[in-house]
């Protein structure tokens, strides 16, 4: 009975019923809503669209047994298409069979790594990437799919990446054999914005409910996608016009293509195969976390690598398109009106109808709509906002929110987070080698002590109080010296120094060393050195070591006692 | 008159007439003993061994020019010499004048830095190496030194750097046309070694006094390399038995040689000579610092580096060897009876005249013996102690020293330091993503507060304190988290949870963030998030940030205004 508990996860086992229309209408809906989407960002990915479609069943699947979040959507996502994209791009022509099977590889060896992750509890590791990191990148990567997608959405052609080969194209390609595509988009582009922008308020505005007008809001692009096929198919526009179309698309349900990958793919892919795996660890986390805030549940960080990884690993065998949680993909799934995860086992079961049956509905889609659809997710995804906070609380940290999303946009998506990483651990370092230390003294009538720059306090003559407020490491002893000696030499004929620790939660060796030879120093100008609350692991540490060996002073549980105790050998009456 | 102040140092503008003849005379000493080390160093740069000699005459002045230590004794030495090998005999044959020119760039290069380095006042850059990672360097440069020199010694020869190469040489290669040289080389280490060890102690208990006693050890070098070279003259061992010696050493004082380095040059060397300028800025400041604290004088860091920069310039056109402040040079500086800087103008003259008439004495010097110098010297720089008290005060600085040991050994010098600064910033991070976090209490009768598990403290019932010893930053929130989420689940009915931020030296905007979030989550939970302590310069920051404009309770000033006012709330009697 215990086993069958552990296998049957418990929002199964406690199931209720008012449930189950919802979840099953839910299911039924956000399948119809995400195909456009689902298209899409596998034609990002560099893959044709409708492995955006085999990779909304198993993989989803697969999440929903590992998984531990009610509602997050696994599949096709715009980040992790892009960066597939960004990363075999190089290596093989998108669409080739080449090309798929590298994109199945990095799936896998995504997946297998997001899998050890969740098995080693190594999720801490995705806190290597700061929130303006991700910003950054976010925003930066939303910046490359745009340009990515113009070529689509204009129906022009050009060759590589960014801003250059974008503008080398605009000012040489235009022709009036892409004028129908150029409109279809255009048209799709500025539907989609206006009705994203004020569709759901104009609604609102006629009496609907928000919930209801938001629904309708949603089913734009549904709507632009079907009435667009309509088009293509009545007016034979891919033959007359040109315009380039989702294509033929092999009937019927694939089965699963097991594959080894080699050795050399396993080399060329691992590193960026990692750096998915962070970030796809990142925002699967992030995003399950903020739904379930929201719904009052908890979600398993570990649980969510091993769905996350799992779902990969099916991806790969089924479809070959790395899949991640998606924000939107997520979204219009609670929209729907999904309680637990038996929507996303209907929807898996109808996806796979439609795949079986449906998929020729597809081909003559227009690749342009697709694009327009995309532009317009990534438009919401630059994040000027985040840019704002970060910078208007900390300078550095709105620096390498820009310098990462700089570095994704000029130097590629790898480049750009490595900047970013680096930044930020620069920052960190610069900051911690600059520490802030204050002379201090203490406020009359109390215990309390505070810096004699920005408090009116006592001080007892000859005597200097210092506390520093940063861990002492081999990085900062030089600002450390220098700042206690400038402080020293401001003080005439002084007789002891004391060092308060209450904000010092390390002293390495060097450190420790340092002070040592302060202490004596001091003590050939016959000045004592004492030290004041200690830290306990501090304390810990430092009890045998040569500084409080043969230090000249005395170690003070309190900067009061300190105080007290000197004023007392000085004869200095207290106020 | 002020300029002429500016242009004479102050030492010998208050030149005091009674240090006179021992300067005069701790020049003609310092001299001779040194010339046995500076060909000997010369030779373990890869260089013809005379050029210890010429490096020792205007580099010298240029230093006594611009530095600031009054008994430093810059020169050709060990770590220097060692690294120039490492870094160029991978380039070109080791005394081919190709080989020259490019240690005369090094010495450029590394001189340039120096000199940016001192304008800039970039000394700081130098704490970017801690104490066990430049003892962990030391110790493994002396072993590859005492490896390089076996050959020497030893009268073989073998090819490439490292345990490997000499083993397979010695496995092979012992014969007997070299067993003249390893009598003699091995002679003159023992002998060096038992002298270094009991000379001084054996010659005390004769009755001679200490400092007496010690400068005689130190004469035992020079007797050896004298005694052997009449040997060498009287039984023609050079051409009888196969002895190595100095061989031809060009007559007379070389002139300035000046040249342009290319720009091929430039590229090879800059990243190599960055890493000798800064472990020769750290050697030569440390060396003069301690030479400073015996004598109770102060250096001028900046100073320093502008002499030791200046110093490998002139070394560039006159020696081309790089040169450094040593240890075992500034010693037998200050056993001569050196007092000030005059003693070095005394020796940089006598060098010339030795250089100009004497060097022809030199030519018939076997190079055995001066290994054996060499091997001596560096096992005297082997660390053991270092490593001992690292490791015992704290496991990972212990480890960050082992590391860069080995990596010198193994990998080279290059890879071994950088090595060692990975290592030693990976601990900073990684100690920093684990901090010390205390439920704390307040100790009955006093506003102190102290960690629960520690000591025995009041609490208020539904109320939790928490101190964090850590500054709150992108890679410790997940830490933070965790266990903050572990003491919440514990306490029954939270009402208020305080987090006192007293060691908490900033808080990035990642933290801020997910603080911003902990306090709407309790809010949910309706717990008020209060903060306490919070330090001048964090609340600077935190005062407009949305944590604190939606913060659900209060900022208290205290800990123990804090805890009084929620005791008054609870109506909670106190002790």
């Amino acid at each position: 009975m215990k086993i069958v508990n552990k296998m049957i996860p418990s929002w199964l086992q406690h199931y209720q019923a008012k449930h189950l229309s919802h979840d099953v209408l839910a299911g039924v809906i956000f399948t119809i809503l995400v195909i456009p989407q689902s298209l899409a960002y596998a034609l990002l990915a560099g893959l044709p669209p409708h492995f955006g479609l085999y990779v909304s069943i198993f993989p989803v699947l697969a999440y929903i047994i590992f998984g531990s979040s009610m509602v997050q959507a696994v599949g096709p996502v715009a980040i992790t298409a892009i960066m597939t994209y960004s990363i075999l791009s190089p290596m093989a022509t998108p669409g080739s069979s080449e090309y798929i099977m590298l994109s199945a590889s990095l799936a896998l060896f995504s997946g297998l790594i997001l899998l050890l992750f969740g098995w080693f509890r190594l999720g801490f590791l995705s806190q290597l990437l700061s929130r303006p990191v991700m910003s950054g990148f976010i925003s930066g990567s939303a910046v490359l799919i745009i340009i990515s997608q113009l070529k689509s959405l204009l129906g022009i052609s050009y060759q590589g990446q960014g801003i250059g080969a974008l503008f080398n194209t605009l000012t040489q390609q235009f022709s009036d054999n892409n004028y129908m595509t150029m409109v279809m988009g255009l048209t799709t582009f500025l539907i989609l914005i206006l009705s994203r922008t004020y569709l759901a308020s104009l609604l609102t505005s006629f009496g609907l409910s928000h919930n209801r007008a938001t629904f309708i809001a949603r089913l734009v692009p549904l709507v632009i996608v079907f009435f667009a096929t309509v088009l293509v198919v009545n007016f034979k526009l891919d033959v007359t016009a040109n315009v380039t179309v989702v294509g033929h698309i092999t009937e019927g349900l694939p089965g699963f293509e097991f594959f080894l990958p080699g050795y050399d793919s396993i080399k060329t892919l691992a590193m960026p195969a990692l750096l998915m795996a962070l970030i796809g660890m990142v925002q699967g986390i992030s995003i399950a976390e903020s739904l379930a805030i929201k719904r009052r549940e908890r979600i398993k960080p570990n649980a969510e690598l091993v769905g996350l990884g799992t779902s990969n690993i099916v991806a790969a065998f089924y479809g070959g398109m790395p899949v991640g949680g998606g924000v939107s993909r997520s979204a219009v799934n609670v929209a729907s009106g999904a309680q637990t995860p038996l929507a996303g086992i209907v929807s898996a079961f109808i996806m796979m109808a439609i795949v079986a049956g449906a998929s020729h509905w597809l081909a003559r889609l227009p690749l342009t709509v697709l694009a327009a659809n995309i532009m317009v997710a990534a438009i919401s995804m630059v994040d000027f906002k985040s840019f704002k906070h970060a910078w208007s609380y900390d300078k550095a940290d709105g620096l390498a929110l820009l310098g990462t999303a700089g570095g994704v946009i000029l130097l590629g998506l790898e480049s750009g987070i490595v900047l970013g990483v680096t930044l930020s651990l620069a920052t960190l370092l610069y900051r911690a080698s600059i520490p802030h230390i204050a002379v201090i003294g203490r406020i009359a009538g109390t215990e309390h002590f505070r810096n004699i720059a920005r408090h009116h306090v006592e001080t007892i003559p000859n005597v200097l109080l210092i506390r520093i407020d940063e861990s002492l490491f081999f990085g900062n002893l030089n600002a450390v010296e220098a700042r206690l000696s400038n402080e020293i030499s401001k003080v005439k004929e002084m007789t002891d120094l004391v060092l308060v620790m209450n904000a010092v939660n390390r002293v390495d060796t060097t450190a420790m060393e340092v002070l040592n030879e302060l202490n004596c120093d001091l003590l050939e100008q016959e000045c004592k050195l004492h030290l004041a609350e200690i830290k306990g692991p501090v304390y810990d540490k430092l009890k045998y070591s040569p500084l409080l060996q043969s230090l000249s002073g005395e170690v003070f549980f309190t900067t009061n006692k300190a105080f007290e105790t000197l004023a007392d050998a000085k004869g200095y009456s207290q106020a």
